[in-house]
């Protein structure tokens, strides 16, 4: 598993998953300090722009919503036990959730509280970002075992003018042309949803910025929707310069990798994950695009139009860990978000090398064995592989095929007919269009 | 099955099976009275205007035909009993068959007999509109049990300068563009063809008639081949507006139902069927276009190329009793009548609902919830496919998309779509194009 | 199987075979003596230009290497008994070896040798174009029974200034659209690859010769890879005219068909063999482009860009036999080189019969009955095929459908569209483009 883009022989995977159980305890939210605490962290890592967007900012057509934080909430029951603790699982908190500090009926505190009675020993992850109200969630056994009488909800929460935070990192590459990697930062604890997605493109912001890139980069860490949404209305000149984009999340379970396609569904960037997918040789699924899941969403609405797809492992809502206290720090592992992180790296790999070329020697083959790209000795029925990609680049590259297209339609690696190309190019009998 | 457009409450089967009992035992052709007699019959239903064009009239590479009419017909063995009888069945005569009366021997009568060898007691149906001879249509039972001897032929025919009648309504929608139904009237006693096509064709008509239409709608009712081919050469200058066509035929027999693709293949009609049929969950069946078969051969034709496809359950010569004796009361059924009534409807209905949108706020997807159409509380994993179908149409509608493409992309229900879009034009997400 | 284009009920198959006996005896290489001699045979049976192009010439991004030709050749044991002997088979030299007369040990001989371990009792055939060495070829049976010790090798072989020699055929049609045959004339005793592509080529000379054809044909007996790469660098005004090819290789072995399509892989070439393969009710296989090969490489090349494809029985490679010295005259066989003469020759008559029509009665169907091309009783269920025939050509005819075109969609077999189309014509319903 040890094959990063940088070649630094060190334990990817498990420096992924520490970044993820030193996030882990903080309750996140679409505003607030849990988001900064977040950014700081992700910070000390790589040089990450840090932005602010007032509360009330109108953004497309939407507005950015009051800052919500917490310090602590709990119930008590008659005797002062407490029955749920905020210290214990910040899940019990409605996220978004306004104060309240009431002594209720059991059954007034019914109305305010979240349960999965098909699966009675977690806690749901609730939010209400748009309906001020208060509410917790507890695990439906807990909800159960409690007696009639009066309980104490208390929740120390504030909604306040403030404003929303995000991060942004932009790597200038050779050109001017964008690679957009995005993930979400919004959720409390929950470790696949979405700290795998904050964990790989941290590790992918280190690793592009290790390197020599033809394509600039833009990282988002951003809350999910408003996020974008804001990001997106504050940033629309930019947005032509974006050709291809991955969403990341749930990309830290043990499933096998899942690719919803762009709204375009035959983007360079399907067709380059599609590519390194079936190349791998593991397990992997594409699916077609639909007008919900992440972010994804509002880059490919039609005002919009960025060819984004998104990349995970479990798609959201396909595991029953999805959304609820099971979505901890024992559901993701090192191996696969070292599998994911190299699955990715492949991809934006795959995109840099993905050169058009022109054959200079367009009319028959050129004589490759005075130029040392053929063995000298002809009529074996059996030709290499390489050699057989060095004969396909130079029959398709009469400037409409790129690299991948030769890479599909003969059915060759994509790296052996890159080696071919670089071979070709080396000898000058082609160049880049 | 009692669902039509209107609403009303009535057994639309029973009705269009009553009217087929009233036509059948007419004797029809390609002329002469017994198209007007039926014509006169349907305009007791709805507004019909009837025309006469007169023989001799030059119709593109056509000429319409003397009139034939019949008022008797038998043949009598030496004893002077009826071996067969106009008055048990028309179909005993050839339809078209010049006037005889005529004493021949047994051999030189069989020269002018048309049976059924495989299907003895059938009675075929037989014609020869365009080579002037006489004959009879028999069982082939009744012929073997012929003695030799002398038998008098009879036939009380004429032919003679007249004119073709056919029967038209037009229905004035909103829009100039129409939608055409086609049906043939040429046939005698036979029920599935095509006397079910001219009742659903009269239902479908005082339908449209009650209703308010996108559409116009055009019905002909005419003699197969030289009627369409009559109506075509005079109405050329109407060809342009319209849109989509529908020939019906043989839609009372429990076969399942049949689309026969228009020349496109892939026109909007042929869509707006294929939807339909695939919503039902009932079988059915796309045929391929061919040349052949019903007045969709002249429709589609290279120089009127009109998108018209052809409407069937089971399609002609797939079952044994097309075209002969069998072909009659017993072989169409009040339910099948009615099913196809229906789906014919819900195929009219989808095309008036096709519309093209634009998303009026096309960055980013709009707050669906402030307008009233998103449950409050996120985080569920589980949503309505309304909502669904209403992300759809946003992210679909961008003037190139009508509700049929976001239909069959998403695989959402037409319905479901056009609700979807009904809701947000009301918030002013939406202007059609 | 005798059914040759030109109607002659001769053995044709067994003239063809005939010719490869002739033929297989020489010692071909791509340059020199063999080739010469060949081509002199061919030119008993038909007027082939004989063209010779010296040493030296530059061909595109090639050279006309220098003249090969052998006299004898053999290597000598300590008792002075020959081992092999290039008498008993010219494949026992490296093709274009160099000469040597020299004594060596086993050991250094061992580095000149070519055998295949796997098939011991079998000679390979290797060469070495562009690498001036000696060397020899043997059966891995006789190599493993040499005794340590001296061994004389002899060859006496001469590389000098002198030229490429190929043959080239043009027979005039009434257009100067050109259909070009190619096929390889550099191989030695090897009888599939590729004495049955000269004696197929040789065949349909003949053939075009005595016809009369629409299309101008081309045929080239050429050396394979330089020759190709001769020709087109000295004819490069010729290629505008060349709509469709085909490269004749291993057209004599009793596998099944197969074509390998040009690098368009729908050219009409391409649909014109698949339609002929699939109407022959024969086992057969279409292959997609690949640029490895014979000649098609060549033309195919993005400077060049024909339409050209191979015909084959056993592709190259799969076959045993395949470059060794059981590609002899018990692996090619009469019957397999007339179905082969028999298909090459239907498609080249269905390329010259493929036009394009329009139907100069396009409103609606033409009264066929009239014009006697419609059996004058309607109301059978039954048609026969050429009426479809008709109908389907009269249909498409709109000036943009092909005959091919018409026969793919109907799938009524070529010939009957054909037919139709004749007919239509005589009584002028049918224009041509």
């Amino acid at each position: 598993m040890e094959k990063t883009v940088t070649g630094t022989n060190v334990q990817v995977g498990d420096k992924m998953f520490s970044l993820i159980e030193e996030l882990y305890p903080i309750c996140r939210s679409i505003t607030g300090e849990g988001v900064r605490k977040t950014l700081n962290i992700l910070k000390k890592q790589f040089p990450l722009e840090v932005y602010e967007v007032p509360s009330g900012t109108e953004v497309f057509d939407w507005t950015v919503p009051k800052e919500w934080n917490i310090n602590d909430a709990w119930i008590k029951d008659t005797k002062g036990n407490k029955i749920i603790d905020f210290q214990d699982s910040n899940l019990h908190v409605l996220n978004y959730s306004i104060p309240v500090d009431r002594k209720v009926t059991l059954d007034e505190l019914k109305e305010h509280l979240h349960t999965l009675p098909e699966q009675p020993d977690l806690i749901p992850y609730r939010t209400s970002y748009y309906n001020e109200r208060w509410g917790f969630c507890m695990k439906h056994a807990t909800l159960e075992s409690l007696d009639e009488g009066e309980y104490h909800a208390f929740i120390d929460s504030s909604l306040e003018e403030g404003s929303l935070t995000y991060g942004e990192l932009y790597i200038e590459g050779e050109t001017e042309e964008e690679i957009l990697i995005s993930c979400h930062v919004c959720h409390p604890s929950l470790c696949n949803d979405n700290l795998s997605g904050i964990s790989v493109a941290t590790q992918l912001a280190k690793d592009l910025l290790a390197g020599e890139n033809r394509y600039s980069y833009r990282l988002l860490f951003i809350p999910g929707t408003i996020g974008s949404i804001t990001w997106l209305s504050q940033n629309e000149e930019k947005l032509r310069n974006i050709k291809h984009g991955l969403v990341l999340s749930c990309v830290g379970d043990e499933g096998h990798v899942h690719w919803k396609k762009t709204r375009k569904e035959n983007s360079e960037v399907d067709r380059a994950v599609a590519r390194v997918l079936e190349e791998s040789n593991d397990a992997f699924e594409l699916l077609d695009f639909s007008p919900y899941g992440y972010d994804e969403r509002q880059f490919s609405s039609p005002g919009i139009r960025l060819e984004v797809g998104c990349f995970m492992r479990s798609p959201w809502g396909t595991f029953p860990e999805y959304h609820t206290s099971a979505d901890n720090l024992d559901f993701v592992h090192p191996e696969s978000l070292e599998d994911s992180f190299n699955k990715i790296s492949s991809v934006l790999q795959l995109l840099e090398d993905n050169r058009t070329y022109k054959n200079l020697n367009p009319k028959c083959e050129p004589q490759l064995g005075r130029r040392g790209l053929y063995s000298k000795t002809g009529g074996q029925s059996q030709q290499a592989v390489d050699h057989m990609a060095v004969l396909w680049v130079l029959n398709l590259s009469d400037g409409s095929n790129s690299l991948l297209d030769i890479s599909e339609r003969s059915n060759i690696p994509f790296n052996a007919i890159r080696v071919a190309a670089d071979a070709l190019k080396e000898v000058n009998l082609l160049k880049e269009m």
